[in-house]
């Protein structure tokens, strides 16, 4: 039982610690995860009742083709019905775009500290990956064109990057755009593109029509606070999306996660609210950082990266034991933590336990 | 933009088709599925109240690994925790182990009518099939033996077989696995097991520890009637396991998925009579099929595969103009028909549009 040799070491992928654990194992009243990137403040009310609708077709297989909420969500994007392809989480996607195109021997660029799941979906394909660094905790662009070659098949540009939520401008993306020869798919994963209310900010689902190598991902998993039901998608030229579904499972996605994504987008007034308080969060945040002296890249997502000048496994240790969750471990940024945008009264005991945290030498003075 | 060349011309599943769809384009008042063996019976209703419970966390990541659905299902199986592997349905599982195992170059033995995702995959990872003929719709092993060689890295054991319904024997599954080289992983999908009442069936949970070649496959999409949530799961060896696990998306499976297959673990009388009234109605339809003169796979799961001696499809287009949706199409086996056992009424009612279908010539003269 040989299996491909170049799977046997791939990292294995560490998530937010659950609440629930970290309360049990440090016997903690309240536990308060802000660590991967959820919605604080619920979903709308219609996801839950499009589920309950749902109880009468539970035995049944869901619609392969999701073929209504395909119908809702190319509406609401101003696209094709063609053009659109869902997965279980818009990782399912990157997972499915790597398994369509990528060979061993092809090449892949991304960012050198970005989202993961496209590092480990090109290791399985056996493609080499080019890591081009953040400058200043954002894409270049510039330094990545200067790696696509002949062979490579795919680059990956998170916007708003993961983790540290900084954006490419539109400028910037276009003109990348401009010169990436024709050959190359450029993937943009927008998981957190609802939340961005900068206006340098490009929607990549208007790029679609003038750039036909682009696909753009988004999530229901974000803004609309449907992370515990796995469904995300990826938008394209037809062509493009019709080879991707050649590699799909025919049921990826739940009746449920259906349901309640189609019922999410008619709630836009959701939407809205929780891009307006995660923005004042971010306000917020961000001057309490420059209060203590941190600092911190400029965030478009639900999230922000502060520098700790610390290692920030111990801050993140340190933290949890203050009953918040966040997240450290990011290679490139040892000495930074990254917390997810929390409700009002979440972002001050966060701030007033990173205060401890940091403080902690003095006040044992 | 190049995909995989291998992946271009890959056939898309074909699914049942929805009840709904059918009810609407011909404008029936009433339509049966009875075409993608889902349980006629429901769910278990404590599969519901657990759905309703993880309400309260439908804005969070599920636990990637599975930690308190794996417990439950260790202990059920009577395995070790770390045996067992979670799939969105084990559909997902059995693309997961192409996906670790299969090189261009290697040969992959399946039944030359069985489940279509073995095949599907295999291309996918550019692996050689090697399909060998069922004998009376029942897996050859003695045939799939004589084509395993050194490049052979999986054999497909579908058992009970889809489409036809059959089992192997515990002598014909114990003799292939003696005599087959270790470096095989034979892939045993018991999709249907808990179905089975047979005696000479072999539960593939109890030859694991004998064969450490072997994982099986299993799902909450049958007999537990849970077809909308996507789980199903694999068992085998904790080292093959780990490396399946290594090619896997963290979050494959949704929070409501595993809540509701936990909760269903526990209703094993449910299971029980789904099992019981299964039986009843493949001795029913078993009965009927004699009295029309039609031939029949003998039948294990919760399905069953006839011979209508004229075109499959047109038999399947005529009795769906009746409001029953079976399934045809299947390439080795043109002139059958395969119906999933549904409740004693809708079996009463499948059998009288059927006799009508077939007779219809007699009865138009």
């Amino acid at each position: 039982m040989l299996p491909k040799s170049r799977i046997v070491n791939l990292p294995v992928y560490q998530p937010g610690k659950p609440a629930e654990e970290v309360r049990k194992e440090l016997g903690l009243e309240e536990v308060i995860k802000l660590a991967s990137n959820e919605n604080p403040y619920g979903c709308s009310p219609r996801a839950r009742a499009a589920i309950e609708a749902e109880f009468a077709n539970i035995t049944q297989y869901p619609d392969g083709s999701s073929a209504e909420l395909t119908e809702v969500l190319a509406e609401h994007l101003g696209v094709k019905r063609e053009q659109i392809i869902f997965g279980c989480g818009s990782d399912e996607v990157i997972a499915l775009i790597c398994r369509a195109f990528l060979l061993p021997g092809d090449e892949t660029v991304m960012a050198d500290q970005t989202f993961s799941v496209y590092d480990t979906n090109s290791q399985i394909e056996g493609a080499t990956i080019i890591e081009v660094p953040l400058q200043g905790g954002t894409h270049d662009l510039e330094g990545m064109l200067a790696k696509v070659g002949e062979k490579t098949k795919i680059v990956w540009i998170c916007n708003p990057n993961n983790p540290t939520g900084t954006i490419v401008s539109d400028n910037a993306l276009r003109s990348f755009l401009d010169r990436v020869p024709d050959h190359v798919l450029v993937v943009i994963d927008e998981a957190y593109a609802e939340y961005v209310i900068d206006e340098t900010y490009t929607n990549g689902i208007s790029l679609l029509s003038k750039y036909p190598n682009v696909i753009v991902l988004r999530t229901f998993s974000k803004i609309y606070g449907l992370a515990s039901l796995r469904i995300g998608y990826g938008v394209g030229q037809p062509e493009v999306i019709q080879l991707i579904n050649r590699v799909r499972e025919p049921f990826n996605t739940s009746r449920f996660g259906q349901a309640a994504a189609k019922a999410s987008i008619a709630d836009q007034k959701f939407v809205k609210e929780c891009r307006e308080k995660n923005a004042e969060g971010i306000q917020y945040l961000s001057a309490e950082f420059d209060r203590l002296g941190l600092d911190y890249f400029p965030a478009h997502g639900n999230f922000m990266m502060v520098k700790v000048n610390q290692p920030g496994g111990e801050v993140f240790q340190a933290i949890m034991k203050l009953g918040i969750i966040v997240r450290s471990g990011f290679g490139k940024y040892p000495d930074y933590i990254r917390v997810t945008v929390g409700t009002k009264e979440q972002n001050v005991k966060f701030i007033a336990a990173l205060e401890q945290v940091l403080n902690k030498d003095q006040v044992q003075v």
